[in-house]
């Protein structure tokens, strides 16, 4: 297990607040970590892109624009994103995950949390990544105080986020500008 | 019509970036700004904790968690939290709304809006200030450049969305912990 590997720098936030919420089941040979700048600096080699890609629309953002979301992300106070990546031995993405906390003046000004973008690699699925990212980001989620935690997903999908405490809630509205 | 008012020091943004978005048919003798510190520093003043209350459970938060909260909020770069609120000639909010933006890596680094926490005051409904607050919002975030624009509403208030623009999409999960 390689959960230790700090290699990466400017990690979105410190893998020592990640690690007590890692599942034992999290397979060898793989690493579970935060997003790093290097991860965006890198973007072709770390194949983050081309994994979200995979999960929508990605457009070719230029590496100026990338930075200045990351930034974006990693400079709330307090942290308000946190973006979790799954890494084969070549540092690799294979698999993404993000908590959002979304910051309240209700309930004791308290922080509702979301879990955004989920993808595992298409070659690597069938292995459990997306649930250990769901665990993963649940038991972090419920470590930060969030009040509560939610998500937005396609009927197929329900029994599959039902497994790790989800239920189905109010109803969901969108408008589309793009 | 007073919504050029601008006697609150530290709006959450400029009225001048709300302005082009707020209806003609906003009623005079109310005005329709941002969330200002002093609304926070004085909130039994501006009622605005009581006017959330009447949304869900708000609690006591004292005044420093309130003001941690405003800036946490105010002091994202860029700007994601846009709270509005409507007050009227005393300065007493009446009815608010938030438009959370949520940053991306995908959609070319984009972002999405949330409309979040839409309270209008017992005393002040049937008088079209949810609706107007819808508009405005959907207007401000339409000018932002979201790609995509969401809020979640149990089923009466389905209709109510839908003449703003909004339509029913995938499904949305919860789990809770408090």
């Amino acid at each position: 297990m390689t959960n230790g590997d700090l290699s990466v720098s400017e990690p979105m936030f410190p893998q020592s607040q990640l690690t007590p919420h890692i599942p034992e089941t999290f397979p060898k040979d793989f690493t579970i970590r935060a997003l790093s700048r290097d991860d965006i600096n890198n973007v072709k080699a770390s194949g983050y892109l081309d994994l979200l890609s995979q999960l929508t629309s990605v457009g070719a953002p230029d590496s100026d624009v990338l930075n200045a979301r990351y930034s974006s992300m990693a400079d709330t106070k307090p942290l308000s994103y946190y973006v979790v990546v799954i890494v084969n031995s070549a540092n690799k993405i294979v698999g993404s995950a993000t908590l959002v906390l979304e910051w309240k003046f209700i309930h004791e000004a308290g922080s509702r949390g979301r879990v955004e973008d989920v993808v595992v690699d298409k070659d690597h699925r069938q292995h459990g990544f997306g649930g250990l990212l769901i665990k993963t980001l649940v038991s972090l989620a419920r470590s930060l105080g969030v009040y509560k935690l939610s998500l937005e997903c396609k009927d197929e999908l329900i029994p599959f986020y039902g497994k790790f405490g989800f239920v189905k809630d109010v109803n969901f509205l969108v408008q589309r500008f793009d």
